[in-house]
């Protein structure tokens, strides 16, 4: 199972530690860059929406299973530290221009590799 | 970037056709099992717990960039095809049985491999 880069984040962080932990407690504005090819895909979304960004933790370790500061298995935390590094951030669009998204609430280190969007649905998404 | 198969999920659905649109809208019951080198990253999770899903739709189309379906671009749907079919499942744990979960709410095809495992955090993932 391989996986696309489909674009790339690009935010005000430089490196992990000054990143927020979740980009939902955060009103950081950052942009979604997508690969030309992967443009039409976006079609239908609208400022405003909240949309989910899946992106791959390019600096995490992938080892860790155990979170010795949490006191958790890994799968029972957020940590970005994990065997698949996948992130998910939940995001709100603020202007679409092209093939780049202006989004406000990002968590990701500049440079992440974008995985997928996908639109945030109340109903599926929440318990 | 590579993914790692951590898992598989085991449920009464054996073909895509079969499988409900979303799981949160489905009461389906299913197993999560873990390969047992990855057993360990679930201490900490506890039944009645609200959990991600995240695994691989290994049937998808992954050069799909517009639904005519639905006449939006697929990061504007919630459709399983799409450049990396990562799909998202909100289930409930109803009992953890050594690398096994038992979950509520499944809409993965029987045998899909399962990428990871995030807890369900209202404050980080409803807008």
């Amino acid at each position: 199972m391989e996986l696309r880069t489909i674009g790339f984040i690009r935010s005000p962080f430089g490196k992990p530690e000054d990143a927020p932990s979740q980009g939902k407690r955060s009103k950081a504005r950052g942009k979604v860059e997508l690969l030309d090819p992967y443009a039409e895909g976006l079609k239908g979304l609208k400022p405003g929406q909240y949309i989910y960004l899946l992106y791959f933790c390019h600096r995490a370790e992938r080892d860790a299973l155990f979170s010795e500061k949490r006191g958790k298995g890994v799968f029972a935390t957020r940590s970005p530290h994990r065997p698949n590094p996948i992130a998910i951030d939940l995001v709100r669009i603020i202007a679409i221009t092209g093939s780049c998204l202006e989004v406000e609430g990002i968590d990701a280190v500049d440079g992440s590799p974008l995985l997928d969007i996908k639109p945030f649905v109340r109903d599926i998404d929440c318990a």
